[in-house]
């Protein structure tokens, strides 16, 4: 359980054959070469980005095992664990460290609302079931935003090491590291700001739009890591491009598009979600342009 | 794909031990036994009510298995198919009905907000991959309240043929019955007042409260067909102490306790949830009592 | 304050000159003539159909001393108080009764979020500096929706005498009735279909759209008072049109583009709400035909 | 129409007298003498800290009368203008600025859902009425945060050069920045960190706690215009502290806490609101030591 975390670690696609539902694992592979030789910190399949939700938990385990295989032990594997019952979530964890990823990203996807007390049992129950570092993840359209009393507790376990706030309230951080800074590394999500959530002391980011611009990212976080304020903004202004279109489009629907556009073969959203096409590929064909990705 | 459904159909609890994740069948049994005793139309495992949510793959199909077991021919077993994925849903119903179910709930949960179109989607490539009986289910919470016209294109599909609404809104109710009343059969949820729907020309109720009181449930839809209206009121308003409590707490945490109460040892929610005590098992004990179920 | 209120009690519209802002006090008057020739049992200026949100204190005292001078006494006067604090709304109550209103409907319209023991201290701060019955209006989309046992708090009060729940929940009623059907008469607002509110025990219904069709209005309680069930049905089933336009488009719009077209100069919603035309024009213009008020 | 705004404007308490309602104009002169000797460079009256929605038409006129008279023209008074419709709000600004005013801050207030033509149509309408400088206040909570391409066609128009987001939302921020940040000055609101807001270009703050803390929020400014940004930082930590307790606390009873605290008589929030007390006073009081105000 030695792993860090830090830098940027892109939320992966999921590319599958329809209707036939069978992982294009070759794609997958090339996908993360590509991101690797860019020189992202991590890689993190099973993210929102990689449409968890509508994946059955064999296509969930493939996909880890076949982000690992590409990976082969050059980054940590950091696949998103998402459920709404605790031993559903700890099932998918002890399968995935198995399986090889080094690290989770825990969510909580529940039904109905729960109390906050019900949200920390969850996250305390796998957090102590499993051994690997945990990154929490909160989202307040889940309902699974903690007040900073709650994070505290979770804090003190030694597996929760990082936090990924997935509002784009940058003010929550600043709370959270004014008060836990030292304990939970904050990873931008793609509603925040990366040069903010690092100038909070952020670790780093952990978002779909890496996977799509993985050289101007990793050039994003060196430029502010070695002091070039200026040039870091500039480029930061230019990036939130990509962010605007993720939040504007449906997550998948975006990044699988630009991808397509990028020469990978990782295919249409899985159904019902439609692929984008007209205006909003003309968008994102532009946004590629503006970077110089196409 | 024959089978008519109307009447009482109760959504089940799903007992199951923990942290194990073994499900009682044995109880489970018992549990239909004495609803099929009570005189209930037809049986539904995996609703809200079954915390579906929370239950793996594996646990979902055994739990049909065992309620088709129990059933044993008497009354449809009608489960609850709940995916954000349309292949996943159609694995699922497939499933469901080779294990024995006659009709499926159709649910659609997703993570990510959808369109329109994208939701219709989801129940056509459903409904048209398998053949049964298709209860559309409908829940402004998750987003997947239809358009009257999109309620009429599905309802145009042969196996569409029954609704069930999770809203609060009536009137909701009365425009669908003025525009579809003859292609759309209406199943009061939780929500609702079953003897307003039944004034609408609705087919039954599909609840969770069911489960705790069959026999006055049964006795409710029995006074209301042989014109007892007044009898029928005066139940009506006794039986809704089960609703109200129903939506104060939690859906599971509420049904388990009564069950627990009444003999049934269906065990807690599953973890996070927390089971009911103190205060909240009091009221709970309460209304059984005042209904003469204690 | 003797004054009982009781069945179809139309919320009117407000007709202002725009830009200058000056009340249509003729066309107004004409309005209340109308309806008072339909049979209308009270009348509600100053709801959210009259638009109060847009009018200034002074346009909304001279709309209640239009409407008093109109009715002149042949039925109670009902005007909306809406107010963020106490004091306003206890200055706009005393003014309204002083220009000869016999009840009001009392509106919590807060700014920010209150607590409900806030919201009970609103409620009851103006019941008890006034003299008259309240109809109390509550509204989840306000978040003034209270618990039964702040109701029934509240229904201690002596001028506390009835109940206008914005929202559609009929199951809501139910309980209400069940806990103080003895003590707060039940109003259906718009959102609500009249005969369940009735079914229920309610007094009558306090909406936008009885503006529209008062006759049929008076005619649907007529039917259900004398017993014709089946009769009131159909009348309410075709009626309940006119509520599916209310919602869809906005209150004002809707109620005046429909009364522009019965031939009341009542104008275009208050700037910057833009009047209806086009399809939703023609919709109005059907559903005033079907029911044969064209 | 030369005024330019910049630097720190704290949005006002209104003191008022209850139940009388006299504005206890000598407490609020003190209040803003004392902010002038803090050094802030504006003051924003009939803000949400404000309590605009409680206060009737006068007392909003007298509270705009009073802080003109008090500021002595030492610093423009940028009083909020908040309405549902568009006369309404010409007539409010146009009385304010006949009173003094030298800018405002425009704010819409619906009661139903406007579209977003509907809501341009407002600004506009204002906009092109008044001469002044205008600060735009979108909320999301309010339904009135406009799309980018909205927001560009306002920021045509010569009197609209200011926005104040009210959203915690600080990408959002980014976004205009990139696209209109020549032609709206940004203000931060109390969710948004100050300082990120200043680092995207920004012309300062305008907000409630900077009524609480003038001196250290003046500094703040000075600290990073004179490129001293680790101290700034350190003490925008610091003062965060003041924000989490006004998000936690609602506004005025929040700011009205620390003011009385601090030895200014401005009295309770407005009825129905209550006071702070017990823990909530006593952690206001915590903040305020720590910032070594008390």
């Amino acid at each position: 359980m030695t792993v860090e975390l830090r830098g940027v670690i892109p939320y992966l696609v999921t590319p599958v054959d329809q209707p036939s539902g069978r992982l294009r694992e070759r794609e997958l592979g090339r996908l993360v070469e590509h991101l690797l030789a860019g020189g992202v910190q991590g890689l993190s399949p099973l993210g929102s980005t990689g449409e968890f939700a509508s994946l059955p938990a064999g296509l969930r385990l493939a996909t880890v095992r076949a982000v690992v295989a590409a990976a082969a032990g050059a980054v940590p594997v950091v696949p998103g664990v998402a459920a709404a019952g605790t031993a559903d979530a700890i099932a998918q964890a002890t399968a995935y460290l198995e399986a090889g990823a080094s690290a989770i990203v825990l969510i909580l996807q529940p039904y109905l609302p729960l109390s906050e007390a019900e949200i920390v049992d969850y996250y305390r129950g796998v957090a102590e079931a499993v051994d690997c570092p945990i990154v929490l993840y909160e989202n307040p359209l889940l309902g699974t935003q903690l007040s900073l009393a709650a994070l505290e507790d979770l804090a003190a376990l030694p597996s929760v090491r990082y936090l990924k706030d997935a509002s784009p309230n940058t003010g929550r951080l600043l709370s959270v590291s004014n008060r836990l800074g030292d304990r939970l590394g904050l990873f931008a999500a793609s509603a925040h700001v990366p040069l903010f959530v690092l100038e909070l002391g952020g670790k780093g980011w952990m978002a779909g739009p890496a996977c799509v611009a993985p050289l101007l990212s990793v050039e994003l976080l060196r430029l502010w890591e070695s002091g070039e304020r200026e040039a870091a903004w500039s480029l930061q202004r230019r990036l939130w491009r990509l962010n605007e279109l993720f939040q504007r489009y449906s997550l998948a629907p975006c990044v699988k598009a630009a991808l397509e556009e990028l020469g990978f073969r990782v295919g249409a959203p899985l159904h019902p979600q439609r692929a984008l096409h007209g205006a909003a590929l003309d968008e994102i064909r532009g946004a590629l342009a503006q970077l110089e990705l196409l």
